[in-house]
């Protein structure tokens, strides 16, 4: 068995790497693991790096040496305007791989660890937000993805800056009181001032600018979690609810009457908040529509089922189950 | 007449810098103009050279000698954390004005430009909006002016943020479409779409998400325009009245029922635009709120009056008009 090819499939994502060696029964063989594959989001040589780390590893996990190699498929972001691809083939001809490597969309990757279905939807809802549309296997529509300034409606930027802005306008005197002010105090290490105290709210909101504008804009996404923790707040749940009408805006205008779906929910917010999943489905039902949804943790499974069609297996639903059951027992 | 001391007013903007000489009778002498003042925006020594400039430039259009000059009042954004004050006595004596500079914040220069009256209000709206109550002469409240990221709610940079996410939604298949969208791809220079070819909307899409990330955020504040340019544009329409609404929502904050007015308003869009002042007028009334409005263009009127004031001068309803009225001859 050893002898036989495989192939790899490597998840590039902006805050983790996760490689997989897959052999062409569908079998996973082994996993790796690395820092961020964006070369947008560290640069070039970072991203590569982390690619050829987690490579190096999940083929370490298998016991196979880079020569066994037949094929990489890498998953990362589309709109990369600098391509990192000779920087990874030289990092993976270090570990032995001679192989062709090719790129594919990080939303395709992520639509394909929910089903082995050529025509569906994927939402991603992370620090920002997109959804797609697949069909036969490609993508056919994106939507949103246009960064925290100008798009990503409902994503965990768009929420973490609504909380610092309401929580800022509860003690500037201009917002409804709510649970997240407190919150964002603790997190910012303020003493919250005296009730209707209206000098020392504004002197707290002075200090808590200094430290909000002294970091990077989109570290405002860290202040999601706070709408979730504020329990049944009524500004939090306004922004839980619009986020999630926002998210399934995004979805339905990339969604054709002819194509019934499934929904793949990917992304940081989507895996980790059930809360605002049902918010979603809830949404969608609202509008007429209750489309068959997966939550998927990543785009691993994706990118090997990718790598095993490129190759030319025909991944069925066993085939689909079998990739799904040898990856899950490796995570 | 020449030889009697006279007073300086400056008021020190982010975009300009307005410098004028005061007798202690309240007839303005000689107007000066230079750069942006603000040591926030462009740092402490182009800042206090602006400053320098234009005093210098408002005491050669008086034909008199910096030794004349009794004070000097400057006015500026309240929260700048680096005051330039010891360079801008340096700039002055460089003049021979030896003497004491004080600094008051802008707002309350704005407010005092359009009335003599010790208690009211001011909102400004430019790049960023703010409201502040003056009590007996002083700041007794500010509401909102929290910057682009985290308050400015109706300001320039809100509405032009608007506008391009606007634009950008109808170009991606998400919003509705609307006038905006041609107006901003005029401004980019990019060519519209064939209508409803979904794939090249989305590629124009990423042609303007490169122009709009390579600049800095603020710089969004410069599409407010368009949103005025775009006729009776519902979606435009829609923009213009939450900004109106903010606006108002700001000002109200700061509103104490004891205290009726008057509502002093300024910055580039109030002063611009005739129909944002309608609109938040409306949104006013329709709160049960009519106070008496003034817009002024800046806050040189207000810097000079305060000036006098610190001098000993009681400035009542006539010393405001001498000083308006020689001001308005001088512009």
């Amino acid at each position: 068995m050893t002898d036989r090819p495989v192939l790899v499939g490597v998840d590039a994502g902006g805050t983790s790497t996760r490689s997989v060696v897959v052999d062409h029964s569908g079998r996973c063989r082994g996993l790796g693991r690395a820092g961020s594959g964006n070369p947008t989001a560290v640069g070039v040589e970072a991203a590569s790096a982390a690619v050829t780390a987690s490579v190096g590893d999940a083929l370490a996990a298998a016991g196979l040496a880079g020569d066994r190699v037949d094929a990489v498929l890498l998953a990362m972001a589309g709109a990369a305007t600098t391509s990192p691809l000779d920087a990874v083939r030289r990092g993976l001809a270090g570990l032995g791989v001679d192989a062709p490597v090719t790129v594919e969309g990080d939303l395709l990757a992520l639509y394909f660890s929910g089903t082995p279905r050529h025509d569906g939807y994927a939402l991603v809802a992370g620090t920002g937000a997109a959804a797609v549309r697949v069909e036969e296997g490609r993508l056919a529509a994106t939507s949103d993805g246009l960064g925290w300034l100008l798009g990503d409606d409902g994503s965990g930027f768009w929420i973490g800056r609504r909380v610092a802005r309401a929580a800022l306008a509860d003690l500037d005197g201009r917002g409804p009181s709510t649970a997240l002010t407190g919150l964002l105090l603790d997190r910012l290490d303020l003493a919250a001032p005296a009730t209707g105290d209206r000098a020392a709210g504004r002197d707290v909101v002075l200090r808590a600018l200094r430290q909000l504008y002294a970091g990077r804009p989109v570290q405002l996404a860290g202040f999601a979690p706070l709408a979730f923790e504020a329990g049944n707040d009524p500004v939090a749940s306004v922004i839980l609810d619009e986020a999630a009408a926002a998210l399934g805006h995004t979805l339905r205008s990339v969604i054709l009457p002819g194509i019934a779906g499934p929904v793949v929910l990917g992304g940081g917010l989507l895996t980790h908040r059930r809360d605002l999943v049902d918010r979603l489905v809830a949404d969608l039902a609202a509008q007429g529509s209750t489309p068959r949804t997966a939550v998927v943790p990543d785009g691993v499974l994706g990118v090997a089922t990718s790598a095993l069609r490129r190759a030319g297996v025909a991944v069925d639903e066993d085939v689909f189950t079998r990739v799904a059951r040898s990856l899950a027992e490796l995570r």
